[in-house]
Order: structure tokens, then C-alpha cells, then sequence
């Protein structure tokens, strides 16, 4: 692969953002084209849907994802910014990400991207042409990081909604519950938007009726004592126990704040390791009170109600909102290209298998089910370096063997090609790619309690940053600290805790011992 | 006493209601004025508050106690109306109750009480005689039922709070968050409203400040599984065992959702069993989110900022929002008689013990750590059996020794009169007064479950009609009835469960072989 040097980045949103930094580190020259005037992406909340706009945010919002989990792997949030940030909060760690390794001079805003096409010397060069709006300048490298996750709204082709009469729209069009004040509204869907939406609305709205597309597990942000459910369900230690163990651990998380069974949402024997969880405080009460009640899948519309799959019927539906998702869509890409992106022929969701030069890299193209700021980073950080020719891909053969295998496995889980991953260990193999994936023996040799931390505590985002090329200093303190960086957030003048460090106690000793005794008996039952 | 026949009943809300209905199960003849044109009292929720009338009910109000414990005993809600019920759905609740029992010929709506006054043959025939505009009537006994618990607001005399700019009001003027959009907005309490308040504020402020006049302990309604937390909070076998355990048991429930010391609420070395806990359940991610900031009591109020009592201050205050409570009165009554009440010189917070006739029962009008309307009711009863000669109260001085002795443990407790009961052991003591409280050896004779569910399970209202005077023959259904009664108001259209009754299981006889072991061994070892 030639020397690469000039990378077009595509969007400055949270994955365009890493993806420039990325390439920063690496020594690359970056220039990012984002079609807005602001960045931030979907975070960057209008009170208007923007022209040319996939997902977007509603007013309402307030992140999923703790701010530890949250956080790029070196740059955690403040003390003082909340557990769970706002989306005007995220917005503004994405203001101070850009400012403190000073991307904006890399950024071109007002800048659509219209064409992406090979260079007159691709075959040989590898290199792309980007155009925009009455210009065009070549590239060694694109990095796709234009949210293509959520760029299409899919709206169901559900029978009768040509003759309702009320309002009908996407969630993506979905600002405040104003319109709704006094309405009886029927939303459509199964993921975190339908009950983010349901809550919302219900709080105005005379009825919400929630037709599910399927049962679901929702895990609530704060788990037990008020602690985030993300620092629970994602560690190391849970991606070596068996999946049914697993599975027993997330559904006693997720029925501890109500029985999915007598609240009606479960409805699928899909285990939760299986499915992508929604993350909801909220739906309980309002199921509870009957603000928001739950209808299987809606078949039929007509003027004025709503038939299920269960054959009941609702009347009097003033506001119909699909919250039903978006397609990947590259609009601007060879068509051939974003069929094989369609397709899901990408290496590790990153790399599309079929390209001669991996010169073309997707950053935040697929989902996970867990944090995405460290995900698309880890993305980043791969297609850097192997645009900078430090890191080597397996022939095509290989790489379209390894996506075939990964499609079969999503087929059988999901019925369909959903780019989704296991977060903790998609983000480990991203790692071990790049080379930042801590040795647990040799890291426990160094610093026990950092290595009891890595491998039994939350997997936070600054793991991948203690050793391997671009290290951060600040990565091992950053681990230690993570746990009161996140009760720092907590809104109260009252001091909650020792704005300390985790230190070393008897529990994770005791710990390490008994998993050290067992590792040692396999050991011996083995030879 | 003299034969009691005619009793006016001051103010249709819940407790006038049950008033109404507890005369006329005893053959009195009541007679009820309502000052307002409807009945409910503060569940009858207006735009605007309603002339002379003290607490009122704000838009997004849900009821704090789930269905079968806000019943009235012989009343339970039906199947499909919600675990906890929205204010519009309690209101329909008394209104199909006033239908059922026939309570509406006997209520005069708009016509306000002016005064309360002793007849001229008081003395000798107990007589009252009640003033309403340009008309009076004799009585032979008086429930004052007008809800003076919420009378008069409490508006604490904050320093500089008439330089402060902004906007001040008290709860009891709150009706939506609407003028509160994009505003910082400061509010003052420590109680339900005050948390109610900030949850509702924070979705469309710019920031809440919740000053805390004091620690709380917060319970959500949803408790583990999402089952109703008073359901596990009120049962009789917790009023035999030790405070220390019950304060540890609930103090679990209550950090379960949050841990009150890392989210600054605390604040109280009080034991829960001696304090009102709030309830709430999304204050946990209004402050995770720092849309909501505890801060502790407020000290002074400037032009436009605050400052607290740890020296902290708080500026671009945009709102003050006092939800600091109400104190009773009861203006038209004798200035003497107004007096005692205060000084709660009442007899089971139900009869000024230094009246000489007891023609004058005080109903609803104590606070109480759980669920109001089975008290209230029960309150009624009493008094209707009082009335009617059939019950004897002890000596005046007798009387007076016990409010006495209630009122140092109030004050040891709470540093003020404040009147409160402890929910179980007061509805038990008022059932034992009219001769509705089941022995339970009896009942375990007759129906082992029902006994079971009595004394282990929840405290339902159900329980004081199953014997004595006014039984319910629905009363033994209506308690094993309960828990699916209380889980088909979950709103979803699948079938959460059987809409049975609870069935003898191993779980209760080998708990009730346990308890029999554990007595036999007591009694044996006292021998």
C-alpha cells in the first residue's frame, strides 16, 4: 500500500470527530467535510428537522450511556458534568473533545459531500475523488463517518395509512410533546426511541398506545443503589462466563425494576445477550398508571383507530409516530460499493472485504449494544493505521470468509443482516487490531489492582489507552478514578464521597485468589 | 349521650364521602355541605385554584399509593383501572363510589360553611348549629371532613424574599410545568410536592434547584419487580417486630433505587420508621442528569439569586417555588375549640377531648405515613358509631392523658406537633375502637389463608369489613383478589397473569409452621 497521507473524513459528528483525531496521531493529514455549520452531529439538537438530516434528536434526551462509558478513551468528562449527561452536555464534550486537540481547523463546514469516486489511478494509487458543491479534491484515504447508521427513516408500509387521518410521522421528525398535548397517540416500535417517545408524549397526551414489533428487555440507567446499569453489564469477566449465566445476570437486572412477564413487554424468548436492550427509566410508572398502555403489533389503520395482531382495536388515534428506525444509506458512494456495504461485506463492519486497496474505512456504521464513542474511536484508531501502513489486512478471501461467517451468525440470532456487535469484545478485538489491548498477566505483574479493575470491573473506554502505540499517561488514573468521576455528576452542593481513587481493598484481593485457585486446578486437572 | 340522628358532614372529598357513608350504614341522617359545585375535594383537579380552597392538585399528579390500598374498604377499584392511578382516574374512583353507595342526594354543593357554633342547649343536648350564606341549621353532631390537614399554605418568611425579582408562588398555585420553560427555577421543600415539583419542572427548565429543608428518605412506588412498594411496606407483621429491623428493611427498599448518602438526600440521622418518606420515583435520574441539584436550605433570597445555608449561592433565579406545606384551620369554629385542635387536644386525632358532648369528630384531618383513604374511612366509622351512642369514649381526663402522651412522642420524634400516625397500628387502633378488628387465632381457624394474608401480607383496607359491625361479605375475595387486582392495571393488552385469587402455597404453611414453632417455644419457655 502507497504512503498515505491525505484522509477525507466524511461528517463531524461523534465518529468524523475521532476519525480526524485519529489521523492526527497517526501523522495523516485530515480534512473533514461536514454539511452543517456546527458540529456534533446527531447531537447537535434544532428545533427543526436539518435538510438532508437522518436521526435526530428530541428535546428530551438525555444520554443512555454513563458519562465513564460515555467518554472518549482520553478525554473523560469533568468531575462536575452529570452521571447521565443531557444532550446539551454531550454536545458540549464534543465542543471541548474538538477544542482540546484542536480538529476544528480540519473541518470544513457548510460542506455536502456529493460524489465519493475512485481516483483516474485507483487501481494502482488506491486514491478517491470527494466532490462537493462545485469542487472536487483527491484523497489517499475516506473515512465514511456520516452516521450511515441512521440515515434513511424506515417507515412501514403498514396497511390503511393512506386513509388515516390524523397526523403520522417519523420519530426523526420528533422534537417536543407540545403537538400532542391532549391527543391520543399510538407509536409504533420496539427500541430506545418508542419508549423514550411514550414517556414523553404521555406525559401530555390523553392515551399512549405502544404497538410493539416485538418483545424487548429494558434495563433502566440506574441499577441497584442508583449506580449505572452500563458499569454492571459490561465487563471483561462476563465475556469468559457462559452465555446463560450472562443471560441469568442482565434478566435479574432488567426484571428487578419490573417482571417483563406481568408488564407485558417481554414477549420473546430471545435471551438478552441476544437483543439489544432498551435503556428506560421511565416506562415502568407510566405502565403502572396506564399513560402508556402496551398493544402487540399494529396490522391496520384506518380513519380514525388502530387494529392489532391480537384483532383489539383503539379509537379516537389523533397521532400516529413510527419510531421504526433508519436504513444504512451512502447515497453518495459507487453503487456497487454500498450494496457490498449493505450487504454487510465489511471486514469487522470497518473495511469493505471486496476493495482492492483498503484505502475506504466505515466508522460508526454499525450498532453495538452498549457504548458508541469508544467503539467508533477504536474504528478510528484501526483505519488510521492501517491508512498509514502500519497495520496489515488479511487477503480478501479471508476477510469475506470472516463476514460471512459474522452475517450467519446475525442471521440466526435476528432473522436479518443487523450490524450489530457485543460491545466489550468487539471493542477487544478492535484493540488487539491495533495493538492496544492490555496483556491481563503482565498487566497484573505491573499493577494488580489496575489489572483487577481491567478484567473484573466496568470496561471503561480508557483501558485501550494504557499501553500500545498513541498510549495516554492519564489512562491508568483515568480507570481508577472513573467509578468517583461518575458520582461527581450526581446533582447535589451536599459531598457525596471522597473525591479519591479506588484503592486495593480485602474484597478484590479474596477475588483474585479463589479466580487464580481455580485457574491453578484446571491447570493441574489438565496435565 | 342522646340519640344521634342528624350529622353534618363538612366537605365532600374522600374523607366527607366516607363520612357520608359511614352515617348511613349507622342509620344517622347526614347532611353534607360542599362549598365547590362538584365533589372530590383535592382530587378535583382545575385550571385556575379554586376559591378558599388550600392544597389542590397539579396536572401531572399520579396517585402515591397504588389501587388496593387507596381503596375505601368495601370499594376496591376494578380490574382495568391502573396499579396507580392518575388524579382523573381517583376522581372517577369517588365518583363511582358516591354513585354506588348513593351518596349524592345527601350533598348540598356550593353552599360554604360560615360558621360552626354551639346550639343554645348545647349543654344539656350536644346540638350544633352550622351557618352557611343566609341560612343556618341544627345538627346533632358535626364531622368536620373539609380537609384542614391542606388548609392554609405555609409560606416560610425567607429573608430578602421581597426584593426577589422573579416569580414566588407556593405549591398550592402550581398547575404545569408551562411557565416554567427555559427558567431557573429554585424550589423549597423536603416533602412529596416538593419532589413531584422538581421532576416535573426539570423536563422543561433550564436547571431546578431543590433546597432541602431537611433530609429525606425517598421510596419509589414501583419497589422490586415492579411491584407496589406499599404493598410491601404496610403489613402487620412489621408492626410486632423491632424498629431497628423494620428502619433497616426499609432503608434497603429505599436505597435499592438510589443510595441516599451518594445522592445527597440523606441528610437525617432520623429512622425512616420516624420520618414521612417521599415518594418519587424519577428523582433518581433528575439528579444523575443534573437537571435537578439538591441544595440545602435556603437562607436568603436577592434580586435575582440565592443563597443556602452551606454558604453556596445560586444565581439568574428565574422562579421560587415554596412546597412547604399547609397548617390546619378550621376558621369557622369557636376561637377556644380552633385552639385545642391546633395543640392537637384530640382524642385519636378524631375528638377534641375537652368538648363535653362528643358531637364533633375531626375526619382526615391527621397526616399519616400511608394510605389515607382506608384511615379516613375508618376515622368516619368511628365516629358514626360514637354518634349513634353505640361506642362510649373514656373519661375526659382519660382522653386528655393519651393526647398528652401522643403528643410527647410526636414532639421527641419530630421536634413539633406534627400529627401523624403510623398507618398499620393507627387503622388497627381505630378498628379494635369500632369492633372490626379480626383475631387473628379465630381467623386462622376459620380460613388459614386468609389469616396468612393478614397478618404477613399487605394491610389492604379489605381487611377491618371482614368481621364485625357493617361487614363486606366481598371482604375475605376482595384480599386474596388483591394482587391480581393490582397487576391487571398494569397497562399493556397481553396477559400478564390468571386473574385469580392467591391460593395456599408451601411457602405460607412453612412460614406459619415456623411462627407456631417460634410462639410454642416462647410460651414454653415463660411456663
Amino acid at each position: 500500500m502507497a504512503d498515505v497521507k491525505k484522509v477525507c473524513v466524511i461528517g463531524a459528528g461523534v465518529s468524523g470527530l475521532s476519525a480526524i483525531k485519529s489521523c492526527l496521531e497517526e501523522g495523516l493529514r485530515p480534512t473533514c467535510y461536514e454539511q452543517h455549520d456546527d458540529l456534533g452531529g446527531i447531537w447537535h439538537y434544532t428545533e427543526d428537522p436539518r435538510p438532508n438530516q437522518g436521526a435526530a434528536m428530541f428535546k428530551s434526551v438525555v444520554s443512555n450511556i454513563s458519562k465513564s462509558m460515555l467518554s472518549y478513551s482520553d478525554f473523560p468528562f469533568p468531575d462536575d458534568a452529570p452521571m447521565y449527561p443531557t444532550h446539551e452536555r454531550v454536545l458540549q464534550y464534543l465542543r471541548d473533545y474538538a477544542n482540546h486537540f484542536n480538529l476544528l481547523p480540519h473541518i470544513r463546514f457548510g460542506t455536502q459531500v456529493i460524489k465519493v469516486e475512485e481516483a483516474k489511478d485507483h487501481v494502482t494509487s488506491g486514491q478517491w475523488v470527494v466532490h462537493t458543491a462545485g469542487k472536487h479534491e483527491t484523497f489517499d484515504a475516506v473515512i465514511l463517518s456520516n452516521g450511515s447508521a441512521f440515515a434513511r427513516p424506515v417507515n412501514p408500509d403498514v396497511p390503511g395509512h393512506e386513509i388515516f387521518q390524523g397526523v403520522q410521522l417519523h420519530s426523526y421528525q420528533y422534537r417536543t410533546n407540545k403537538p400532542f398535548e391532549g391527543k391520543r397517540v399510538l407509536i409504533v416500535g420496539s427500541g430506545n426511541t418508542a419508549f423514550d417517545l411514550a414517556v414523553d408524549v404521555c406525559r401530555v397526551a390523553t392515551q399512549v398506545d405502544l404497538a410493539l414489533l416485538k418483545g424487548t428487555w429494558v434495563l433502566p440507567r440506574l441499577h441497584k443503589k442508583g449506580t449505572p446499569v452500563d458499569e454492571h453489564a459490561y465487563r471483561r469477566v462476563y465475556t469468559d462466563i457462559p452465555a446463560s449465566w450472562l443471560n441469568g445476570i442482565l434478566k435479574d437486572f432488567s426484571n428487578n425494576r419490573f417482571d417483563h412477564d406481568m408488564y407485558g413487554v417481554a414477549g420473546t424468548a430471545q435471551p438478552i445477550t441476544q437483543a439489544t436492550p432498551t435503556i428506560n427509566d421511565d416506562i415502568g410508572l407510566c405502565l403502572a398508571s396506564r399513560r402508556v398502555v402496551i398493544k402487540p403489533q399494529l396490522v391496520e389503520l384506518f380513519a380514525t383507530s388502530a387494529r392489532f395482531a391480537d384483532g383489539s382495536t383503539v379509537n379516537g388515534v389523533d397521532a400516529v409516530i413510527f419510531a421504526t428506525g433508519y436504513v444504512n444509506c451512502c447515497s453518495f458512494l459507487d453503487h456497487e460499493l454500498q450494496a457490498d456495504i449493505r450487504k454487510l461485506d465489511v471486514y469487522k463492519l470497518v473495511f469493505p472485504t471486496k476493495l482492492a486497496h483498503h484505502t475506504l474505512a466505515l466508522v460508526g456504521a454499525g450498532q453495538s449494544n452498549g457504548p458508541l464513542f469508544p467503539l467508533t474511536e477504536l474504528q478510528s484508531r484501526w483505519a488510521a493505521r492501517v491508512f498509514k501502513g502500519v497495520r496489515k489486512l488479511p487477503d480478501t478471501n479471508t476477510m469475506q470468509g470472516k463476514a460471512e461467517a459474522y452475517k450467519d451468525i446475525l442471521l440466526a440470532t435476528f432473522g436479518r443482516l443487523k450490524p450489530t456487535t457485543n460491545n466489550v469484545v468487539y471493542r477487544d478485538d478492535l484493540a488487539a487490531e491495533i495493538g492496544v489491548k492490555p496483556n491481563l498477566l503482565w498487566l497484573f505483574l505491573k499493577d494488580p489492582l489496575l489489572a483487577y479493575m481491567y478484567y473484573f470491573g466496568p470496561a471503561y473506554p480508557f483501558h485501550h489507552r494504557l499501553v500500545g502505540p498513541n498510549r495516554w499517561k492519564g489512562a491508568a488514573a483515568a480507570t481508577k478514578r472513573a467509578y468517583y468521576n461518575t458520582f461527581s455528576g450526581v446533582g447535589t452542593s451536599f459531598t457525596p464521597m471522597d473525591a479519591g481513587s479506588v484503592r486495593l481493598n480485602t474484597k478484590m484481593i479474596f477475588t483474585c485468589v479463589i479466580v487464580g485457585v481455580m485457574c491453578a486446578l484446571v491447570i493441574i486437572a489438565w496435565l
